[in-house]
């Protein structure tokens, strides 16, 4: 089924405990389209660019099956830049230049043909941007999940609230989810999320994982443990990928469903973190995945002998 | 099988953001075998008490097929005393009182009835009583798992190491894994404490659940998502017993049982963690803990659909 993917394409520069480099590709439509392409070839992107990003990184998407109908190019324009640090545990970083460059005047209208999308991936953005695209669409997508970030509960909480309420999922980290509601449980925090609208949460908590939330019902994924973790830049954006590209493949919205895509989102991430930038992305074939998929299997099955 | 459990019955008295509590029943030894005597009734205890410990106490492990030829009694002596703080995360605490009283002078001698234990559960004590403990086995036990701290990676290390050396597997937490082994990947830290001797190992990770390896083998075991933690103290040892008890009580130590032992492990602990000390563990039945066994399998469980 057809996946409207919304987010930043740009450049990185990263510093974590393995090395540093200086200007990669980037940007969470990015990671997003290069693991949900192996899913499912009905990509809608929707970014914008300055005349900086390389051709050649359009087309390796487009051969993937991703459309760039909705990608806005500036051509006298400089790309979003990023440039962060990582902490020696990989689950904390700083940021330490954020260069917006074209991202501040990005005010996306979808192309026609992409308003009858069936899923929708909201990349973490302005709130006002995410609440536009959803006001676009002619027919009501089957399934909207949206990411966010810390920044804009500090200067957007209203906004954000709003976008929160339009959208089937909201997908978050363990910290923003507890600075979202003020509760540091998880269980709570996610009861408190799914009463300002969505019907399901991911909450991601890095090497530990991710938790899904539907009702009373939960769901634990577990992160593969991994020697080295060397470039996590991505990972989240990689996870939301192939979560939603699974749904889009596989067209099924029930819990259990979304139970394997949690799995499948996580089976992608465990790649990314493998090199820097998307390179890993750009490798793996569909037997690479099912095997990750296997080694999940592996790592969270049991059969317990009960007591007569 | 016949299970021998050595460790500390003492006095806690306990701060967490719900409450306090003055002076109630704790220690390793206490905890393992509530949790433990679920699967078993051939438990043998090893510790020492004051004269201030409530026989009461004594009696209800009693009840519970736990023998206690091998708790030495200071009848003039004080039981072992720990007062500690936790923080909001309930991961960490502060350690506000330790007064060791008759565990300062422990030196157990085994009833020759116990030396013949098919299961050990050492907890955490000075690595020498540890050693001395297995030393006085006359055949040796079937599967050994020991627990430690920090505190005997700067006070002991050499004879840490030594009883590291001696056990089927050590259980510690994941700060204490790194500490040990000096990685910060736990992935890492576990060959190196492999290659201490130990053929498995499990890492603690509290809300976060625990990591059991052997070889190039990884289970994941999830926490039970809980809305409030009233008291995570003798969660750990909980789970030990839970964990032991259930091999004890199939009496099979290949790898696909021991993960299931992990998921026993983790769903005593989680009852554990619901009340203050160890009363909820007095409360719980074999249908309460089958039933928290299913929660853990509807929160792992899930189904992937291939690309064909």
């Amino acid at each position: 089924m057809s996946l409207l993917i919304v987010g930043t394409m740009a450049f990185d520069a990263l510093e974590t405990p393995f090395g540093k480099v200086d200007r990669i590709i980037g940007g969470s439509a990015t990671y997003a389209a290069w693991s949900a392409s192996n899913f499912t070839k009905n990509i809608r992107q929707v970014s914008i660019v300055g005349g900086d990003f390389p051709q050649e990184e359009m087309d390796a998407l487009s051969a993937r099956g991703v459309n760039l109908d909705g990608v806005e190019v500036i051509k006298d324009g400089k790309s979003f830049f990023w440039s962060g640090r990582y902490h020696l545990d990989m689950n904390t970083r700083d940021s330490l230049i954020t260069d917006l460059n074209v991202l501040a005047q990005f005010d996306p209208t979808l192309p026609e043909s992409y308003r009858d999308s069936q899923f929708v991936m909201l990349g973490n953005l302005a709130p006002a941007v995410q609440i536009k695209v959803l006001n676009q669409m002619t027919h009501k997508p089957k399934f909207v999940v949206m990411d966010t970030m810390n920044f804009w509960m500090s200067v957007a909480l209203d906004q954000l609230k709003e976008a929160i309420g339009m959208v089937d999922m909201l997908l978050v980290n363990d910290s923003e989810a507890r600075e979202l509601t003020g509760e540091y449980s998880l269980v709570k925090a996610a009861k408190k999320i799914q009463a300002m609208g969505p019907k399901y949460l991911i909450i991601k908590k890095g090497e530990h994982g991710a938790l899904l939330f539907h009702g009373d019902k939960i769901f634990s994924a577990p992160a593969l443990p991994l020697e080295d973790v060397f470039d996590p830049t991505g990972a989240g954006d990689t996870f939301a990928g192939g979560f939603i590209g699974y749904l889009a493949y596989t067209g099924d919205t029930c819990f259990d469903n979304m139970k394997a895509a949690v799995i499948v989102g996580s089976a992608l991430a465990s790649f990314c973190v493998e090199k820097f930038g998307p390179e890993r992305m750009k490798e793996i074939t569909v037997a690479d995945i099912d095997k990750r998929i296997d080694q999940f299997v592996e790592l969270i099955n049991f059969d317990i002998k009960k007591q007569p």
